[in-house]
């Protein structure tokens, strides 16, 4: 069995997410192990780095699956491309050695969150950036930034009530741009809880209004109580840049 | 009566074009007098610098409109940008003089048409770009460009069979630029027929393809005749970019 790694763009606007789903074929897994198991005639299992939200985009999604080497990476590219629908495109394909597991082996991952805080985002991104038309502190909201950053338990971020695993995370850093009315909030960390960005930009965002002082982060942290922090931010702004091996 | 300068952007993926037709008011010109009336509790009419096809996109499309002024010029913005839909966009407006009319003074106008050759275009500008895999020779593409430059009679590039007024336009320019697979046409000029803009891309191609040899495109121009020239492409990838006064 020869073991291949798949980079993946894909709009998730009409998706249920990564994740297949029992009752529905309509998750990014869901479509490629249809199109997978299709071309090569046996059922194959892909695993993907992390599983995206509903609605959450990415511009370089990792997975990984196993089959017989009949095919070039070409070919394959090639056929998934054809056969998957335009919103989900796959970028790159390789081979590589049989332990690589996409999820288990990421060292870093990236994701962009775009907010448009002007009146009317450009009609062509509508999709693909949250609006509200906010007047925002953006120098309190990079100051609060740095009480992000580094090895820290991130539960208050994380929208799971009952996670039984560490909810230990490291942000190795934040990138605040500012720029037409856009505000893109860009995290590097080892991975992410469960609308642990989301959730993260909500809080900036409560900083940047002025209802949160920037030093609070670190209490919020601390106290490892949801509630503290801000509100969930809608998915279509967010993007899985990549994932780092 | 004040008269009133407006610049749009739109996408026009899910629209019959600019202009409004009897049996339905999903056009673009239907949906901005619909707004515009409703704000104003009279009936207005919208004059637009010409009209675009049906899934044509705008990014700077002009027209004009004339009203009681009871409103600043920012709070039309405002009001329209609120309740037209969220494919279109009011980028400016202005008051201008009476005579100002978005057709009859426009100068110049400017269109884009995107092409993107390779196996598959970014998910996120697959509706903003016609998508075909083909070996273009460019270089070709571009000498072809030169014999287009100028005043001539275009009748050959126009879809209507029984145009009864001039066809003559002047070409001020035509740019070729090829990134990342897409191919950039982009025509400068101070008018433009029916489809001329799609059929020049045709025609373009097919000397890309090597069906038409560059030299020829001045006997296709002298022929008058449509059916020398190249397909009328899709819409998807052509914008109307600006018009100037």
């Amino acid at each position: 069995m020869q073991n291949y790694k798949i980079t993946l763009q894909y709009d998730g606007t009409k998706y249920n997410g990564w994740q297949k789903q029992k009752n529905t074929q309509n998750t990014i897994q869901g479509k490629l192990e249809a199109v997978l198991t299709k071309m090569v005639g046996t059922e194959i299992e892909v695993f993907g780095s992390g599983r995206t939200d509903t609605g959450v985009h990415a511009l370089g999604q990792v997975a990984n699956f196993k089959t017989l080497k009949t095919r070039t990476c070409e070919e394959i590219r090639t056929y998934l491309n054809q056969y998957l629908p335009k919103d989900i495109k796959v970028i790159n394909i390789e081979e590589v050695e049989p332990r690589f597991h996409s999820r288990l082996c990421a060292k870093r991952k990236t994701y962009l969150y775009r907010l448009y805080v002007g009146e009317k985002p450009n009609v062509f991104e509508r999709k693909f950036v949250y609006n509200e038309n906010l007047n925002l502190d953006v120098k309190k909201i990079k100051e609060a930034t740095n009480y992000l950053i580094g090895e820290k338990d991130f539960k208050a971020f994380c929208s799971l009530k009952n996670f039984k695993k560490s909810t230990v995370r490291t942000i190795y850093s934040i990138d605040v741009l500012e720029e037409n009315q856009e505000i893109k909030f860009i995290f590097y960390g080892n991975g992410f809880l469960y609308n642990m960005v989301r959730i993260l930009v909500g809080t900036l965002v409560e900083v940047g209004l002025g209802n949160i002082n920037p030093s609070e982060i670190q209490n919020i942290i601390l106290s490892k109580n949801r509630q503290l922090a801000g509100k969930t931010m809608p998915p279509c702004g967010l993007f899985l840049v990549n994932v780092e091996y």
